[in-house]
């Protein structure tokens, strides 16, 4: 593989995960990859939140309230540029009989060989019509 | 100013230039800074748009039905790594007594001294209460 190919690989790998513990109740496999100055969108919040600080107290907050049955990670796809590697996708979670669609936003950075989210950005695919 | 300072003023400057024509019903001014190979969200899709082309047929289709009467760019930040910018922002935009709140992020790439985006995801601003 070139080596965009195993980043991407690499990279699909470490959401997947921690998209698994999220659909459990469990925020840390995400705070745990995130940078001190990552910045988070979701469409829960009125404004971006700014550094892992904040993004931890808003994660810990819903630990144990997130139970997802199944998803999908749709058509992922992940643009290598040196150091920095932005991951997008399409996702369907299903919990019960509620089915949500979601557009994803990564950004991660290469720091000392480990990647960590910069940017997170969730939002409802097609809110508006 | 720092090398990274220059960057952000820049790239904000960019953006909003952009902005300003996409206000006024014309979406060349985002066109002409987007890469070939830019990715897009917007919460009118149901999925992610992949490639300028792509992108070009689906704002071509609005052009002339934008309006926007006033607008503000709230708190942007610009996250320089090497040849990436990555720009989130909230937004608000007005036309006529309709408000709009937004949230966005824009991942721009240098090539040969040019700033270009190779990521937008646009999404509403506390879609979920």
């Amino acid at each position: 593989m070139s080596n965009e190919q195993d980043v991407a690989v690499t990279i699909i790998a470490m959401e997947r995960a921690a998209l698994d513990r999220w659909g459990k109740g469990d925020p840390s496999g995400y705070l745990e990859i995130s940078a001190p100055e990552v910045v988070y969108f979701d469409p829960l919040l009125e404004r971006r939140l700014d550094g892992l600080e904040a993004l931890t107290r808003y994660y810990e907050a819903l630990r144990g309230q997130v139970r997802i049955d199944r998803d999908e990670l749709i058509n992922p796809n992940v643009q290598v540029c040196g150091e920095v590697a932005v991951l997008t996708f399409n996702y369907v979670s299903y919990t019960g009989e509620t089915e949500m669609r979601w557009n994803c936003t990564e950004v991660y950075r290469r720091y000392d060989g480990r990647w960590r989210i910069i940017q997170t950005h969730w939002s409802i695919t097609q809110h508006l019509k």
